[in-house]
């Protein structure tokens, strides 16, 4: 934590800030080590401090080791005009809310107050070595729950009870819970890429979508298995092989520096030359680690570039109305060698 | 739906406004019935228009019947823009991120932007007779998931096994997951009143706090128990009766038109009057629907007025440093007679 205060600081000395407001709860976690739902943190140019409401009196101070704590009760807003020297600038994250902007300006001139824009999010983009291990412990629980359900998928077997029980196997595992609610889409609900659970028994010749990602310690992890139950037709089986090949086309050739749009594009393409373009309908990953989806982002417009020690998933997909979708999504850390694939353990 | 966006536009029309963006994913569901996680409603004086991305191009126009549906791929914004007659004013909500506002208006005139402050929420504050159906339900699981572990809540059992099979049974059950992460705190841990889960096992004596709710149909249910284990002392026995006392005084005074301030104040002065005042940590409760926390707030500042149709918790609470925690909350519907308590079928 020391470390990554410090790294905040210099960014913040180039941009002639000595202070910054840090609203962002993910962001407040990577630099305080506090877990709560409701706090915010100020670095000033030798201190840090946390403002948290009663709920979180015992906890704050010991998860946020280093930082002061400060319980309010009433307006967190003056709690923070009175920590900040007179006339001083200050920065705060463009994520916050309007309203917490506008209810800011009230007790401070609008005119100290430095909108900024990713910044701790660009250095959560690449992982420290401690981020990296919490990852693999999210997904160590994860693939324990997973492997407790693979052959719960059969024909007979409902999404929700499928869901409930690699739930159930996550948290037996050591999860805090699920990082997200767990996708089980099975014939032609699978169609639909963020399919509600249903009470839908799986049948014969099923696609079966399986979403899943562990959440410990404060990271996640996102990986997703598609299931090709025995009698699926030969539209169904070539689906499976081309989201199969784009998948493998990106992992052989992903290097660090790649421009993360260079990369989406190259899984579109391989699926558009199979002839399933108009079966697209969502970019090809995101980045992963205290939120489900961070830096980097690997899509058309993205800018972002795929360097070591960034965290994000590989998952190409395609959807066919009626008949179902095909999504295998892997986890990847990539390193200075290249890519390494965080979930492959995790296998149909 | 539809008598939802009547409501809204009749407000809005006394506000002077013909058009509203609804960008609060929650007000999004309530308005439209889509249960993504991302989309942007834009609300005008005779049509209602959904802004999602690809993933929902096929989910959006099944959950939001009614609404024009446009899959936007690049920038939301200009589509926000398109969309709007030209000079036109239209509230967005406060709740929007600094950046959304900002990115917005690049596009439009910040002239044109009126802010608005909790008027979806202020129309969500009292459920109608669908929600409260879908919050009955949600709770429904809960319940079944309660009765199926009550009797694992002995020593030698362990936190997070306690609060993986509770997730697994609700989920049964029906939900389509943990309303929020299931806390499961015991012995000293539960005098964090959000305590993160352990792997403890329960000892003999201990304070055991399970705190628990189920989501389906994106709403929410939220109750928590306190289970004292044989062998617990005096002190914890007098807390839990200090607790259960003053959840009986409040639930008992309980009327509609209550300032939710006083109500607060209720058991703040009973837990006082009992000796427990420094072991007071969080305000009384909060309203529960498609948020685990929105409105009203139950607390020292609040300025809420409990209504027949709201939907929210009762939940005094003490914490002892090194002991544990006590804390009781009941979900209530405030109706014209007065409050139905109803979780009251969930017992320890």
């Amino acid at each position: 934590m020391k470390q990554r205060l410090a790294r905040l600081r210099s960014i913040l000395d180039s941009l002639g800030l000595g202070y910054m407001l840090v609203t962002k709860i993910e962001n407040v976690r990577y630099l305080s080590g506090f877990g709560g739902s409701s706090a915010v943190g100020l670095v000033t140019p030798t201190d840090s401090i946390l403002f948290t409401d009663g709920r979180y009196k015992k906890q704050a101070p010991a998860q946020a080791s280093g930082w002061e704590i400060r319980v309010y009760t009433r307006s967190v807003f003056r709690e923070i005009a009175g920590a900040l020297p007179a006339g001083e600038r200050f920065g705060f994250e463009v994520t916050c809310s309007f309203d917490f902007h506008k209810k800011l300006s009230v007790e401070v001139d609008q005119g100290r107050l430095e909108p900024l824009d990713s910044i701790v999010e660009g250095l959560r983009a690449t992982k420290d070595a401690e981020e990296i291990e919490l990852i693999r412990a999210a997904l160590g629980c994860a693939g324990a729950g997973f492997e407790a359900i693979r052959t719960m998928v059969t024909a007979g077997s409902s999404e929700r009870n499928i869901a409930a029980e690699l739930n159930y196997r996550m948290t037996l595992a050591g999860a805090d819970g699920p990082a997200f609610d767990t996708i089980v889409s099975s014939g032609p609900n699978s169609a639909l890429p963020h399919a509600p659970l249903t009470d839908r028994p799986l049948s014969e010749g099923d696609l079966v979508v399986v979403d899943f990602g562990a959440k410990r310690d404060g990271y996640l992890s996102d990986t997703t298995r598609t299931f090709l139950l025995p009698g699926a037709d030969a539209r169904a089986r070539e689906a499976f092989e081309v989201v199969s090949g784009a998948l493998e086309e990106v992992l052989g050739s992903l290097k660090p520096g790649a421009k993360a749009s260079d990369v989406d594009a190259l899984a579109n393409e391989y699926i558009a030359k199979a002839g399933f373009a108009e079966h697209l309908s969502h970019s090809l990953g995101h980045g992963v680690g205290l939120e489900i989806h961070e830096k980097p982002t690997l899509s058309t417009i993205s800018t972002d570039v795929l360097e070591p020690g960034m965290v994000f998933t590989i998952e190409p997909g395609v959807y066919i109305e009626g008949l179902g979708g095909v999504r295998i999504e892997e986890l990847v850390l990539m390193t200075q060698r290249g890519p390494e694939v965080l979930s492959a353990d995790i296998r149909v």
